[in-house]
């Protein structure tokens, strides 16, 4: 968590969130009006935030890793906008899936890279599919969020079958879940490799574009200064 | 910064940066060996890094955003790959210009999207193009990192007219120079309109994808809540 978003909860008079996330932020919640909600009721927890603010309080919108990044910003907006709301919003970035599991396998996300949900719960499937086989001919290092989920086993079957018709076997593939938390597990494998890790809602992968190399336990995609100086 | 980049710049021993980003962290300087360099110099800064660290001294390479985004740590991993060294290296996420620049816009990135650096110093222009075209084509939001510098004014205006192929010209487009600092602009324009706006090499690009819309002067994509759920 940033200083600035140290600051903003602090200075705001009500905090919404999954408790899940609220959980690991006691220290900020003493004195402070707190509206905790579970998982899969994100649309409630907007509009109880949009309301509070409308009447005038300063209230923190809780969202884990970068609001900005597939998270809680989105929908704010979006029903901010459906309801003519009037109020101030101020998004504050924090350290996303991406930036985090890159982070933890090494250096990955050094060059041009494409990041994809799997999700079909609010995009049609042949969208998700187009983008997998754009990002895979186009050399894109590829971010994988929401892999599977238990209704959703195939798609990653099928997103590693649109890679391979481009990419090496070989190629570097980062598995990272629950990044930087308790439980986090982190797998360096390959392409033809990937399926056989465990992958769940809380993973990230990283599939390397042409370039990427596997070193000592880390995933790196070169940006090109070996080609162009003696290192 | 994030809690844990103050804890590693506490522990080291030797804090190696450009002078430009070591001036915004004086705090963490005193008592330590620090080793400051100009731009353009980001090879010998990790030589230097990497020669300290098998001394046997605990470094800190400082790196502004998130090292690794478009950033220093593959350089460090390339570097260490052809001198064989023999060092821990650890990553610490940041906030990358991505994050930032989406947080100050509103929430553009809410959705699949590419990052792209028009930057051909390591890279082949044509392989720069055939992502954009990619990307533009199967509707992702697109980043554009490095879209100008004195040398290559011309990439921003080829980039623009191959997303012009794809998208309406008022598509909005948001640009941002120098996120969260001082000399911070922001410029919500579109697609037909963004070459009137001033670019500079501290500047980043997100263009929307055909479901992005402008709202009281914030840039959203929505993640599709509207077409599931009444808001």
């Amino acid at each position: 968590m940033t200083p600035a978003a140290g600051e903003a909860l602090a200075a705001a008079e009500v905090i919404v969130g999954y408790q899940t996330y609220l959980d690991l932020i006691p220290e900020f919640l003493a004195g402070k009006e707190v509206i905790a909600s579970q998982m899969m009721k994100e649309v409630d927890r907007c509009r109880k935030a949009l309301d509070l603010a409308a009447e005038g309080k300063k209230v923190a919108l809780v969202s884990g890793g970068d609001p900005g990044i597939y998270a809680m910003a989105g929908l704010v907006f979006e029903m901010a906008r459906e309801q003519n709301a009037s109020v101030d919003i101020e998004v504050i970035a924090g350290i996303a899936a991406l930036n985090a599991c890159a982070a933890r396998l090494g250096a990955p996300l050094m060059h041009d890279f494409a990041a994809i949900s799997l999700s079909d719960l609010l995009t049609p499937w042949e969208k998700i599919e187009r983008r997998l086989e754009a990002a895979a001919a186009a050399d894109f290092v590829v971010v994988i969020y929401n892999p599977k989920s238990k209704k959703r086993a195939e798609h990653i079957v099928k997103a590693r079958e649109i890679l391979l018709a481009h990419r090496d076997p070989e190629t570097p593939v980062g598995i990272v879940t629950a990044a930087t938390r308790e439980n986090e597990r982190i797998v360096l494998t390959t392409l033809a490799k990937m399926l056989e890790s465990e992958i769940d809602m809380q993973t990230t992968i990283i599939v390397g574009n042409s370039m990427t190399f596997a070193w000592q336990g880390f995933m790196v995609t070169p940006r090109g200064y070996a080609a162009k100086y003696a290192l």
